[in-house]
Protein backbone atom coordinates (compact mmCIF):
# COMPACT_ATOMS: atom_id res chain seq x y z
CA UNK A 1 0.00 0.00 0.00
CA UNK A 2 2.81 2.48 -0.48
CA UNK A 3 3.96 4.76 -3.27
CA UNK A 4 0.47 6.40 -4.19
CA UNK A 5 -0.20 9.82 -5.14
CA UNK A 6 -2.58 11.98 -4.11
CA UNK A 7 -3.66 14.60 -5.94
CA UNK A 8 -6.36 16.75 -3.18
CA UNK A 9 -9.55 17.48 -4.57
CA UNK A 10 -10.52 21.32 -5.30
CA UNK A 11 -13.68 20.62 -3.40
CA UNK A 12 -15.74 18.17 -1.69
CA UNK A 13 -19.25 17.97 -0.55
CA UNK A 14 -20.29 15.61 2.33
CA UNK A 15 -24.08 14.14 2.42
CA UNK A 16 -25.91 13.07 5.40
CA UNK A 17 -28.40 10.41 5.13
CA UNK A 18 -31.39 10.37 7.54
CA UNK A 19 -34.65 8.94 7.43
CA UNK A 20 -33.72 5.09 8.07
CA UNK A 21 -36.04 3.63 10.25
CA UNK A 22 -34.37 1.74 13.67
CA UNK A 23 -32.26 -1.34 12.10
CA UNK A 24 -32.20 -4.78 13.74
CA UNK A 25 -30.51 -8.10 13.27
CA UNK A 26 -30.72 -9.26 9.50
CA UNK A 27 -31.79 -6.18 8.39
CA UNK A 28 -31.17 -5.60 4.97
CA UNK A 29 -28.57 -2.23 5.34
CA UNK A 30 -27.90 -1.40 1.43
CA UNK A 31 -31.93 -1.76 0.62
CA UNK A 32 -32.29 0.63 3.63
CA UNK A 33 -29.57 3.06 1.94
CA UNK A 34 -30.57 2.85 -1.29
CA UNK A 35 -34.18 3.55 -0.30
CA UNK A 36 -33.00 6.51 1.78
CA UNK A 37 -30.87 7.88 -0.82
CA UNK A 38 -33.70 7.74 -2.99
CA UNK A 39 -36.37 9.51 -0.24
CA UNK A 40 -34.07 12.38 -0.69
CA UNK A 41 -33.87 12.57 -3.95
CA UNK A 42 -30.21 12.29 -4.72
CA UNK A 43 -28.25 9.42 -6.72
CA UNK A 44 -25.25 7.62 -5.83
CA UNK A 45 -21.89 8.90 -7.94
CA UNK A 46 -18.84 6.47 -8.95
CA UNK A 47 -16.61 7.72 -6.26
CA UNK A 48 -18.76 8.66 -3.74
CA UNK A 49 -17.28 7.81 -0.54
CA UNK A 50 -20.12 6.05 2.02
CA UNK A 51 -19.39 6.43 5.39
CA UNK A 52 -21.61 4.16 7.94
CA UNK A 53 -21.64 4.64 11.93
CA UNK A 54 -20.43 1.42 13.13
CA UNK A 55 -24.11 0.76 15.52
CA UNK A 56 -26.00 1.02 12.74
CA UNK A 57 -24.43 -1.77 11.13
CA UNK A 58 -23.24 -3.70 14.39
CA UNK A 59 -26.74 -3.72 14.91
CA UNK A 60 -27.76 -5.24 11.36
CA UNK A 61 -25.31 -8.08 12.14
CA UNK A 62 -26.96 -8.80 15.68
CA UNK A 63 -23.85 -7.40 18.09
CA UNK A 64 -27.08 -6.56 20.51
CA UNK A 65 -26.44 -7.91 24.07
CA UNK A 66 -29.13 -8.12 26.48
CA UNK A 67 -27.22 -7.77 30.05
CA UNK A 68 -29.81 -9.80 31.57
CA UNK A 69 -28.03 -12.77 29.45
CA UNK A 70 -24.16 -11.82 30.72
CA UNK A 71 -22.05 -14.08 33.10
CA UNK A 72 -19.91 -11.95 34.74
CA UNK A 73 -16.35 -13.16 36.30
CA UNK A 74 -14.38 -12.38 39.27
CA UNK A 75 -12.05 -10.13 36.91
CA UNK A 76 -15.26 -8.01 35.28
CA UNK A 77 -16.49 -7.52 39.15
CA UNK A 78 -12.96 -6.42 40.38
CA UNK A 79 -12.55 -4.00 37.66
CA UNK A 80 -16.43 -3.07 37.57
CA UNK A 81 -16.07 -2.20 41.12
CA UNK A 82 -12.65 -0.17 40.25
CA UNK A 83 -14.44 1.71 38.26
CA UNK A 84 -17.68 2.19 39.30
CA UNK A 85 -18.86 0.44 35.68
CA UNK A 86 -21.83 -2.07 35.69
CA UNK A 87 -20.56 -5.21 36.16
CA UNK A 88 -22.19 -6.36 33.08
CA UNK A 89 -20.46 -3.95 30.76
CA UNK A 90 -17.32 -4.58 32.03
CA UNK A 91 -17.32 -8.37 31.35
CA UNK A 92 -18.54 -7.38 27.54
CA UNK A 93 -15.46 -5.00 27.55
CA UNK A 94 -13.20 -7.97 28.79
CA UNK A 95 -14.84 -10.49 26.13
CA UNK A 96 -14.08 -8.15 23.41
CA UNK A 97 -10.71 -7.26 24.61
CA UNK A 98 -7.12 -8.52 23.35
CA UNK A 99 -5.21 -7.03 26.14
CA UNK A 100 -5.76 -4.17 28.80
CA UNK A 101 -4.03 -0.90 27.72
CA UNK A 102 -4.66 1.30 30.79
CA UNK A 103 -7.17 1.05 33.94
CA UNK A 104 -6.96 4.39 35.73
CA UNK A 105 -9.97 6.24 37.12
CA UNK A 106 -13.06 4.97 35.68
CA UNK A 107 -11.10 4.19 32.37
CA UNK A 108 -11.13 1.62 30.56
CA UNK A 109 -8.63 1.85 27.47
CA UNK A 110 -8.38 -1.57 25.44
CA UNK A 111 -6.66 -3.06 22.46
CA UNK A 112 -9.57 -4.71 20.87
CA UNK A 113 -9.35 -7.85 19.78
CA UNK A 114 -9.72 -6.21 15.88
CA UNK A 115 -6.59 -4.48 17.53
CA UNK A 116 -7.95 -0.64 17.92
CA UNK A 117 -6.99 0.38 20.89
CA UNK A 118 -10.18 2.43 22.59
CA UNK A 119 -12.03 3.06 25.98
CA UNK A 120 -14.61 0.18 26.55
CA UNK A 121 -13.29 -2.28 23.31
CA UNK A 122 -16.21 -0.02 21.54
CA UNK A 123 -19.30 -1.48 24.22
CA UNK A 124 -21.80 1.62 23.58
CA UNK A 125 -24.89 1.70 25.78
CA UNK A 126 -26.42 4.76 23.91
CA UNK A 127 -29.26 4.66 21.08
CA UNK A 128 -30.12 1.08 22.07
CA UNK A 129 -33.00 0.10 24.43
CA UNK A 130 -32.53 -0.08 27.95
CA UNK A 131 -30.82 -3.01 29.17
CA UNK A 132 -29.08 -3.42 25.96
CA UNK A 133 -25.70 -3.01 24.88
CA UNK A 134 -24.17 -2.76 20.89
CA UNK A 135 -20.43 -3.79 20.58
CA UNK A 136 -18.52 -3.05 17.98
CA UNK A 137 -18.77 -4.98 14.20
CA UNK A 138 -17.22 -8.35 14.51
CA UNK A 139 -14.97 -7.90 11.67
CA UNK A 140 -15.71 -4.36 10.34
CA UNK A 141 -13.45 -4.57 7.69
CA UNK A 142 -15.63 -7.50 5.93
CA UNK A 143 -18.58 -5.69 7.06
CA UNK A 144 -17.24 -2.30 4.70
CA UNK A 145 -16.08 -5.14 1.98
CA UNK A 146 -19.79 -6.44 2.06
CA UNK A 147 -21.39 -3.08 1.94
CA UNK A 148 -19.22 -2.06 -1.09
CA UNK A 149 -19.74 -5.22 -3.11
CA UNK A 150 -23.41 -5.19 -2.35
CA UNK A 151 -23.78 -1.38 -3.10
CA UNK A 152 -22.17 -1.50 -6.52
CA UNK A 153 -24.24 -4.83 -7.44
CA UNK A 154 -27.61 -3.12 -6.48
CA UNK A 155 -27.71 0.16 -7.30
CA UNK A 156 -28.69 1.91 -10.63
CA UNK A 157 -26.06 3.92 -11.06
CA UNK A 158 -22.70 3.74 -9.24
CA UNK A 159 -20.53 0.56 -10.19
CA UNK A 160 -17.76 1.84 -8.25
CA UNK A 161 -18.10 3.08 -4.89
CA UNK A 162 -16.05 2.66 -1.46
CA UNK A 163 -17.24 1.90 2.17
CA UNK A 164 -16.14 3.43 5.64
CA UNK A 165 -16.99 2.32 9.06
CA UNK A 166 -16.88 4.85 11.22
CA UNK A 167 -16.19 4.56 15.04
CA UNK A 168 -16.05 7.91 17.76
CA UNK A 169 -12.76 7.16 19.50
CA UNK A 170 -11.00 9.47 22.41
CA UNK A 171 -7.21 10.18 21.93
CA UNK A 172 -4.53 10.41 24.08
CA UNK A 173 -3.21 13.87 24.59
CA UNK A 174 -6.13 15.82 23.01
CA UNK A 175 -9.75 15.57 24.57
CA UNK A 176 -13.02 14.82 23.23
CA UNK A 177 -13.84 11.98 20.57
CA UNK A 178 -13.24 12.39 17.15
CA UNK A 179 -14.73 9.98 14.27
CA UNK A 180 -12.00 7.35 13.00
CA UNK A 181 -12.21 4.68 10.84
CA UNK A 182 -12.30 0.44 11.54
CA UNK A 183 -12.84 -0.85 8.51
CA UNK A 184 -12.37 0.36 4.73
CA UNK A 185 -12.90 -0.85 0.96
CA UNK A 186 -12.29 0.47 -2.22
CA UNK A 187 -9.66 3.41 -1.59
CA UNK A 188 -6.67 3.64 0.44
CA UNK A 189 -6.53 3.75 4.22
CA UNK A 190 -3.30 5.88 3.81
CA UNK A 191 -1.83 7.80 1.20
CA UNK A 192 1.78 7.89 1.16
CA UNK A 193 3.78 10.79 0.07
CA UNK A 194 6.88 9.73 0.53
CA UNK A 195 9.56 11.10 -2.07
CA UNK A 196 7.56 13.54 -3.87
CA UNK A 197 8.55 16.95 -4.44
CA UNK A 198 7.35 19.58 -2.68
CA UNK A 199 7.33 23.39 -4.05
CA UNK A 200 10.53 24.04 -4.05
CA UNK A 201 12.22 20.84 -5.67
CA UNK A 202 12.50 19.12 -2.19
CA UNK A 203 12.17 15.74 -1.63
CA UNK A 204 9.69 16.36 0.97
CA UNK A 205 9.95 14.06 4.50
CA UNK A 206 8.31 11.02 4.79
CA UNK A 207 4.55 11.85 5.37
CA UNK A 208 1.80 9.83 4.93
CA UNK A 209 -1.66 10.70 5.49
CA UNK A 210 -4.21 8.70 6.88
CA UNK A 211 -7.15 9.79 4.79
CA UNK A 212 -9.43 7.07 6.01
CA UNK A 213 -10.06 8.12 9.67
CA UNK A 214 -9.92 12.11 7.70
CA UNK A 215 -12.74 11.11 5.96
CA UNK A 216 -14.43 9.90 8.90
CA UNK A 217 -14.19 12.94 11.08
CA UNK A 218 -15.54 15.23 8.31
CA UNK A 219 -18.92 12.53 7.96
CA UNK A 220 -18.99 12.71 11.86
CA UNK A 221 -19.62 16.49 10.90
CA UNK A 222 -22.80 15.70 9.40
CA UNK A 223 -23.77 12.42 11.32
CA UNK A 224 -23.24 14.01 14.62
CA UNK A 225 -21.54 11.97 17.49
CA UNK A 226 -24.35 10.54 18.63
CA UNK A 227 -26.77 8.78 15.76
CA UNK A 228 -29.32 11.66 15.57
CA UNK A 229 -31.41 9.71 12.99
CA UNK A 230 -28.20 10.06 10.77
CA UNK A 231 -25.96 7.02 10.30
CA UNK A 232 -24.72 7.17 6.84
CA UNK A 233 -23.02 10.35 5.09
CA UNK A 234 -22.21 10.37 1.47
CA UNK A 235 -18.23 12.10 0.60
CA UNK A 236 -18.31 13.24 -2.83
CA UNK A 237 -15.48 14.71 -4.37
CA UNK A 238 -12.77 13.05 -3.51
CA UNK A 239 -9.91 11.83 -6.50
CA UNK A 240 -8.61 8.91 -5.16
CA UNK A 241 -7.00 5.71 -6.24
CA UNK A 242 -8.91 2.61 -5.82
CA UNK A 243 -7.55 -0.55 -4.86
CA UNK A 244 -7.94 -3.05 -2.32
CA UNK A 245 -7.19 -1.75 1.37
CA UNK A 246 -7.10 -2.68 5.15
CA UNK A 247 -7.48 -1.07 8.10
CA UNK A 248 -4.57 -2.72 9.87
CA UNK A 249 -2.59 -0.53 7.56
CA UNK A 250 -3.33 2.33 10.11
CA UNK A 251 -2.56 0.44 13.14
CA UNK A 252 0.43 0.20 15.18
CA UNK A 253 2.12 -2.77 16.30
CA UNK A 254 2.55 -2.62 19.73
CA UNK A 255 6.63 -2.77 19.14
CA UNK A 256 6.15 0.41 16.57
CA UNK A 257 3.92 2.66 19.17
CA UNK A 258 5.54 5.00 21.29
CA UNK A 259 2.47 5.11 23.79
CA UNK A 260 1.74 1.35 24.95
CA UNK B 1 -18.12 25.75 27.21
CA UNK B 2 -20.29 23.31 28.53
CA UNK B 3 -23.54 22.11 27.32
CA UNK B 4 -23.91 23.48 23.72
CA UNK B 5 -26.14 21.78 21.81
CA UNK B 6 -25.28 20.64 18.16
CA UNK B 7 -27.72 20.36 15.50
CA UNK B 8 -25.79 18.03 12.78
CA UNK B 9 -26.19 19.95 9.13
CA UNK B 10 -27.57 17.76 6.66
CA UNK B 11 -24.97 18.66 4.43
CA UNK B 12 -21.38 20.60 4.39
CA UNK B 13 -18.95 21.72 1.45
CA UNK B 14 -15.61 21.94 1.92
CA UNK B 15 -14.04 23.96 -0.61
CA UNK B 16 -9.97 24.02 -1.29
CA UNK B 17 -8.72 28.18 -1.87
CA UNK B 18 -5.36 27.94 -4.07
CA UNK B 19 -3.35 30.62 -6.22
CA UNK B 20 -1.85 32.43 -3.36
CA UNK B 21 1.67 33.24 -4.10
CA UNK B 22 4.25 32.43 -1.76
CA UNK B 23 4.09 34.21 1.61
CA UNK B 24 6.89 35.64 3.08
CA UNK B 25 7.11 37.77 7.21
CA UNK B 26 4.97 40.67 7.29
CA UNK B 27 2.57 39.35 4.23
CA UNK B 28 -1.31 40.65 4.40
CA UNK B 29 -2.54 37.21 4.77
CA UNK B 30 -6.11 38.55 4.76
CA UNK B 31 -5.37 40.52 1.68
CA UNK B 32 -4.52 37.01 -0.08
CA UNK B 33 -7.11 35.11 1.48
CA UNK B 34 -9.60 37.63 0.21
CA UNK B 35 -7.76 38.08 -3.02
CA UNK B 36 -7.59 34.17 -3.89
CA UNK B 37 -11.69 34.28 -2.92
CA UNK B 38 -12.26 36.80 -5.58
CA UNK B 39 -9.88 35.26 -8.26
CA UNK B 40 -11.95 31.68 -7.78
CA UNK B 41 -15.47 33.69 -7.87
CA UNK B 42 -16.27 32.94 -4.89
CA UNK B 43 -18.01 34.93 -1.90
CA UNK B 44 -17.78 34.36 1.58
CA UNK B 45 -20.61 33.65 3.56
CA UNK B 46 -21.68 34.14 6.96
CA UNK B 47 -20.85 30.64 9.26
CA UNK B 48 -18.31 30.16 7.30
CA UNK B 49 -15.66 28.27 8.34
CA UNK B 50 -11.99 29.83 7.21
CA UNK B 51 -9.15 27.36 8.07
CA UNK B 52 -5.67 28.38 7.37
CA UNK B 53 -2.88 25.77 7.98
CA UNK B 54 -0.40 26.20 10.33
CA UNK B 55 2.52 26.96 7.67
CA UNK B 56 1.15 29.96 6.11
CA UNK B 57 0.33 31.60 9.09
CA UNK B 58 3.95 31.05 10.56
CA UNK B 59 5.41 32.15 7.39
CA UNK B 60 3.83 35.19 7.42
CA UNK B 61 4.56 35.96 11.26
CA UNK B 62 8.63 35.44 10.77
CA UNK B 63 8.32 32.26 12.14
CA UNK B 64 10.82 30.76 9.48
CA UNK B 65 14.47 30.14 10.91
CA UNK B 66 17.78 30.06 8.75
CA UNK B 67 19.68 26.83 10.20
CA UNK B 68 23.10 28.80 10.06
CA UNK B 69 21.89 31.24 13.00
CA UNK B 70 21.09 28.09 15.09
CA UNK B 71 23.30 27.87 18.04
CA UNK B 72 23.42 23.95 18.68
CA UNK B 73 23.22 23.15 22.82
CA UNK B 74 25.24 19.95 24.21
CA UNK B 75 22.00 18.71 24.87
CA UNK B 76 20.57 19.20 21.25
CA UNK B 77 24.08 17.28 19.77
CA UNK B 78 23.68 14.31 22.27
CA UNK B 79 19.71 13.94 21.26
CA UNK B 80 20.72 14.80 17.50
CA UNK B 81 22.93 11.86 17.68
CA UNK B 82 20.90 9.51 19.14
CA UNK B 83 17.92 10.59 16.55
CA UNK B 84 20.24 10.77 13.98
CA UNK B 85 18.74 14.19 13.19
CA UNK B 86 20.43 17.58 11.84
CA UNK B 87 21.49 19.26 15.58
CA UNK B 88 20.13 22.37 14.51
CA UNK B 89 16.51 21.15 13.73
CA UNK B 90 16.85 19.13 17.33
CA UNK B 91 17.81 22.34 18.93
CA UNK B 92 14.67 24.04 17.80
CA UNK B 93 12.55 21.14 18.78
CA UNK B 94 13.99 21.51 22.36
CA UNK B 95 13.64 25.82 22.00
CA UNK B 96 10.07 25.59 21.06
CA UNK B 97 9.28 22.57 23.74
CA UNK B 98 8.01 22.57 27.42
CA UNK B 99 8.57 18.74 28.05
CA UNK B 100 9.71 15.86 26.20
CA UNK B 101 7.30 13.11 26.14
CA UNK B 102 9.35 10.52 24.23
CA UNK B 103 12.51 9.99 22.50
CA UNK B 104 12.85 6.59 21.12
CA UNK B 105 14.22 5.65 18.04
CA UNK B 106 14.49 8.72 15.27
CA UNK B 107 11.20 10.30 17.39
CA UNK B 108 11.18 13.42 19.95
CA UNK B 109 7.53 13.67 20.60
CA UNK B 110 7.44 17.19 22.91
CA UNK B 111 4.77 19.06 24.61
CA UNK B 112 5.25 22.20 23.03
CA UNK B 113 5.29 25.69 24.98
CA UNK B 114 1.64 26.02 23.58
CA UNK B 115 0.62 22.54 25.19
CA UNK B 116 0.21 20.18 22.20
CA UNK B 117 1.62 17.01 22.14
CA UNK B 118 3.34 16.51 18.92
CA UNK B 119 6.39 14.83 17.07
CA UNK B 120 9.16 18.08 16.77
CA UNK B 121 7.59 20.24 18.36
CA UNK B 122 5.73 20.86 14.95
CA UNK B 123 9.51 21.99 13.14
CA UNK B 124 9.12 21.77 9.52
CA UNK B 125 11.39 21.66 6.72
CA UNK B 126 9.01 20.68 4.06
CA UNK B 127 7.87 23.40 1.52
CA UNK B 128 10.28 25.98 2.55
CA UNK B 129 13.42 27.25 1.52
CA UNK B 130 16.58 24.71 1.43
CA UNK B 131 18.72 25.08 4.64
CA UNK B 132 15.64 26.88 6.43
CA UNK B 133 12.58 25.24 8.94
CA UNK B 134 9.14 26.92 9.85
CA UNK B 135 8.08 27.10 13.23
CA UNK B 136 4.49 26.53 14.39
CA UNK B 137 3.08 29.82 15.07
CA UNK B 138 4.10 32.17 18.41
CA UNK B 139 0.57 31.62 19.89
CA UNK B 140 -1.93 30.14 17.01
CA UNK B 141 -4.95 31.00 19.32
CA UNK B 142 -4.16 34.65 18.93
CA UNK B 143 -3.54 34.53 15.10
CA UNK B 144 -6.66 32.57 14.48
CA UNK B 145 -8.14 35.44 16.72
CA UNK B 146 -6.91 38.25 14.45
CA UNK B 147 -7.32 36.25 11.65
CA UNK B 148 -11.30 36.23 12.04
CA UNK B 149 -11.40 39.73 12.94
CA UNK B 150 -9.67 41.17 9.99
CA UNK B 151 -11.75 38.72 7.44
CA UNK B 152 -14.45 40.41 9.07
CA UNK B 153 -13.55 43.43 9.01
CA UNK B 154 -12.87 43.63 5.51
CA UNK B 155 -14.63 41.39 3.91
CA UNK B 156 -17.68 42.89 1.85
CA UNK B 157 -19.97 40.51 2.34
CA UNK B 158 -19.00 38.31 5.62
CA UNK B 159 -19.42 39.63 9.25
CA UNK B 160 -19.96 36.41 10.97
CA UNK B 161 -17.01 33.80 10.26
CA UNK B 162 -14.59 31.56 11.94
CA UNK B 163 -11.08 30.68 11.75
CA UNK B 164 -9.26 28.03 12.55
CA UNK B 165 -5.46 26.98 12.18
CA UNK B 166 -4.46 23.60 11.14
CA UNK B 167 -1.78 20.78 11.63
CA UNK B 168 -1.22 17.88 10.80
CA UNK B 169 0.04 15.71 13.58
CA UNK B 170 0.76 11.77 13.92
CA UNK B 171 -1.24 9.80 17.24
CA UNK B 172 -0.82 7.54 19.29
CA UNK B 173 -2.23 3.78 18.49
CA UNK B 174 -2.54 4.86 14.65
CA UNK B 175 -0.60 5.26 11.96
CA UNK B 176 -0.33 8.50 9.56
CA UNK B 177 -1.08 11.90 10.27
CA UNK B 178 -4.04 13.66 10.35
CA UNK B 179 -5.20 17.81 10.57
CA UNK B 180 -5.69 18.45 13.44
CA UNK B 181 -6.52 22.28 15.07
CA UNK B 182 -4.17 24.65 16.82
CA UNK B 183 -5.93 27.84 17.14
CA UNK B 184 -9.46 28.62 17.21
CA UNK B 185 -11.87 31.72 17.00
CA UNK B 186 -15.53 32.29 16.87
CA UNK B 187 -17.33 28.34 17.19
CA UNK B 188 -16.50 26.03 19.63
CA UNK B 189 -13.47 23.58 20.23
CA UNK B 190 -15.82 21.20 21.57
CA UNK B 191 -19.20 20.52 21.48
CA UNK B 192 -20.99 18.89 24.61
CA UNK B 193 -23.66 16.34 24.61
CA UNK B 194 -23.87 15.50 27.79
CA UNK B 195 -27.59 14.84 29.39
CA UNK B 196 -29.02 15.14 25.72
CA UNK B 197 -31.26 12.61 25.02
CA UNK B 198 -30.57 9.75 22.30
CA UNK B 199 -33.37 8.06 20.09
CA UNK B 200 -34.98 5.90 23.30
CA UNK B 201 -35.16 8.31 25.61
CA UNK B 202 -32.19 7.94 27.46
CA UNK B 203 -29.93 10.43 28.43
CA UNK B 204 -26.89 9.50 26.58
CA UNK B 205 -23.29 8.87 28.58
CA UNK B 206 -20.76 12.10 28.89
CA UNK B 207 -19.79 12.26 25.35
CA UNK B 208 -17.88 15.78 23.92
CA UNK B 209 -16.87 15.65 20.20
CA UNK B 210 -14.10 17.74 19.51
CA UNK B 211 -15.09 19.10 16.59
CA UNK B 212 -12.37 21.53 15.85
CA UNK B 213 -9.75 18.63 15.29
CA UNK B 214 -12.71 17.04 12.74
CA UNK B 215 -12.83 20.27 10.75
CA UNK B 216 -9.53 20.58 10.43
CA UNK B 217 -9.19 16.46 9.55
CA UNK B 218 -12.11 17.48 6.78
CA UNK B 219 -9.96 20.69 5.56
CA UNK B 220 -6.64 18.54 5.09
CA UNK B 221 -8.35 16.73 2.38
CA UNK B 222 -8.94 19.58 0.12
CA UNK B 223 -5.61 20.95 1.15
CA UNK B 224 -3.23 17.92 1.22
CA UNK B 225 -1.18 17.03 4.01
CA UNK B 226 2.23 19.00 2.22
CA UNK B 227 0.65 22.58 0.83
CA UNK B 228 0.37 21.78 -2.43
CA UNK B 229 -0.68 25.64 -3.07
CA UNK B 230 -4.31 25.00 -1.24
CA UNK B 231 -2.88 26.66 2.18
CA UNK B 232 -6.27 27.20 3.00
CA UNK B 233 -9.80 25.81 3.06
CA UNK B 234 -13.58 27.38 3.35
CA UNK B 235 -15.61 25.51 5.59
CA UNK B 236 -19.50 25.81 4.99
CA UNK B 237 -22.48 24.33 5.92
CA UNK B 238 -21.81 23.93 9.57
CA UNK B 239 -24.82 24.82 11.83
CA UNK B 240 -22.53 26.18 14.97
CA UNK B 241 -23.39 28.20 17.97
CA UNK B 242 -21.30 31.36 17.59
CA UNK B 243 -18.87 32.13 21.01
CA UNK B 244 -15.25 32.90 22.22
CA UNK B 245 -13.32 29.76 22.56
CA UNK B 246 -10.16 28.31 22.80
CA UNK B 247 -8.30 25.49 21.83
CA UNK B 248 -6.62 25.02 25.50
CA UNK B 249 -9.95 23.55 26.08
CA UNK B 250 -9.11 20.34 24.03
CA UNK B 251 -5.96 19.57 25.19
CA UNK B 252 -5.51 17.12 28.08
CA UNK B 253 -3.35 18.60 31.45
CA UNK B 254 -0.52 16.06 32.33
CA UNK B 255 -2.48 14.59 35.01
CA UNK B 256 -5.68 13.89 33.59
CA UNK B 257 -3.36 12.51 30.52
CA UNK B 258 -3.91 8.82 30.51
CA UNK B 259 -0.73 8.53 27.99
CA UNK B 260 1.82 10.74 29.63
Amino acid sequence: MKGRKFVPSNSMEIIGIAGLPEVNEGDDLTRLFLDAVRDKRLELEDGDVIVFTSKIVAKSEGRVVDLTDVRVSGDAERIASETEKDPRIVQLVLNEAKAIVRLRGNHIIVETKHGFVCANAGVDESNVEDGKAVLLPKDPQKSAQGLKNDIEARSSKAKSVSVLISDSFGRAFRNGVTGICIGISGIPAMVDRRGEEDRFGQIARVTQEAIADEICAAANLVMGELAEGVPIAIVRGLELERCKSDIQELLFSREDDLFR
